[in-house]
């Protein structure tokens, strides 16, 4: 499990997430043509990718569904809740504490944090928007996992270190901030505006 | 330029911000060496990305950092502006309005949709948000090329058709539905949560 290719991670939540859908409308099986499909992939991707969490398939009958829920899910860590916080609540952050299905995909948002005093105190969902001042110390205290950070790009490595410091290893980074961090610290970035050059590069070969 | 695999589509626009970030600081040549470091992939896998572009780089000097953006941005279609519209003005419809950087890349939001009575007619930045119900219109006679879904999931594949029949060719789908569209409509599911799952597994791997 220790060797699995960084390709196969990132496509594991996308092949959870076809199960799922499979699931919701009565499918208790797939074969890995179905799933590649769904996923917008090959079936000799998808056969591969499964083959490194163990011997799931039957061949010339294909993946049971729930089974592999399960599994993946295990491999991925969702069976744990995971401790989430947003630093940094403008519309961005805002938009991302209501964002449908982090909840229910155990992610569990615990504290919220911004350096505007106008925001500090005020109610955000169930929760009050902390101040940044006591990042580290509310950090530890409510022993938050994943950090997603959503500051304007300008503060982004500086707050990246303090929540680095504060024993936080896994960072979701929505600044457009190049984060210089430990080795052990793991940074996502995500960048929306990607996807929007994707369908550029359609648009420009088909018109 | 018609057999470029997607795979390296996608890692185009990566590319892309890599190099827009090493101009930043002033690099003039990337070997392909450090172009993967800073995109997360390897050496091989850049030159064989940027081989599908034609004759790029020079062996043992790299790649003309200035001459390759404005190559991979002519092959992306991002040299012409694009008109996008977003449909669904809530939270996350209000946050990708105001999403950094989508303009300077070249993605000029010219309009902005609900169905709340409530929403529309009200300023949004410096557009005013339509009606739902002028939808088809608004889109042909903006000559939007690609619609960024934002409304509630149960609502999408009909505001998906909806779009399609405008002449719409391209849409961001941030809803959980899976959209049935004419081949020739190009969907881009985007799913925050996939990266949260892809953290969780490196987190699950070193607890």
């Amino acid at each position: 499990m220790d060797h699995v290719p960084d390709q196969t991670i990132n496509r594991l939540p996308i092949y959870l997430r076809c199960l799922t859908q499979a699931r919701a409308v009565g499918i208790a099986v797939v074969n890995s043509l179905q799933l590649a499909q769904m996923a917008g992939t090959n079936a000799a991707q998808v056969r591969k990718d499964l083959s490194y969490l163990g011997e799931l398939g039957r061949r010339g009958i294909g993946y049971d569904v729930e089974g592999l829920i399960a599994h993946v899910s295990d491999v991925l860590g969702l069976t744990e809740k995971r401790r989430v916080a947003i630093v940094g609540y403008g519309r961005l952050g805002g938009a991302l504490h209501s964002y449908r299905g982090l909840a229910d995909r155990g992610f569990d948002i615990v504290a919220v944090f911004d350096d505007d005093a106008g925001k500090v105190g005020a109610p955000a969902g169930d929760l009050t928007v902390a101040s940044i001042d006591d990042l580290e110390d509310v950090l530890r205290s409510l022993d938050v996992e994943i950090v997603i950070l959503a500051t304007p790009t300008a503060s982004g490595q500086d707050i990246a270190e303090r929540v680095a410091s504060a024993g936080v290893r896994a960072i979701m980074n929505f600044t457009n901030a190049r984060l210089e961090l430990p080795d052990d610290v793991r940074v996502r970035p995500v960048d929306l505006s990607v996807e929007l050059q994707v369908l550029s590069f359609y648009l420009a070969r088909t018109s």
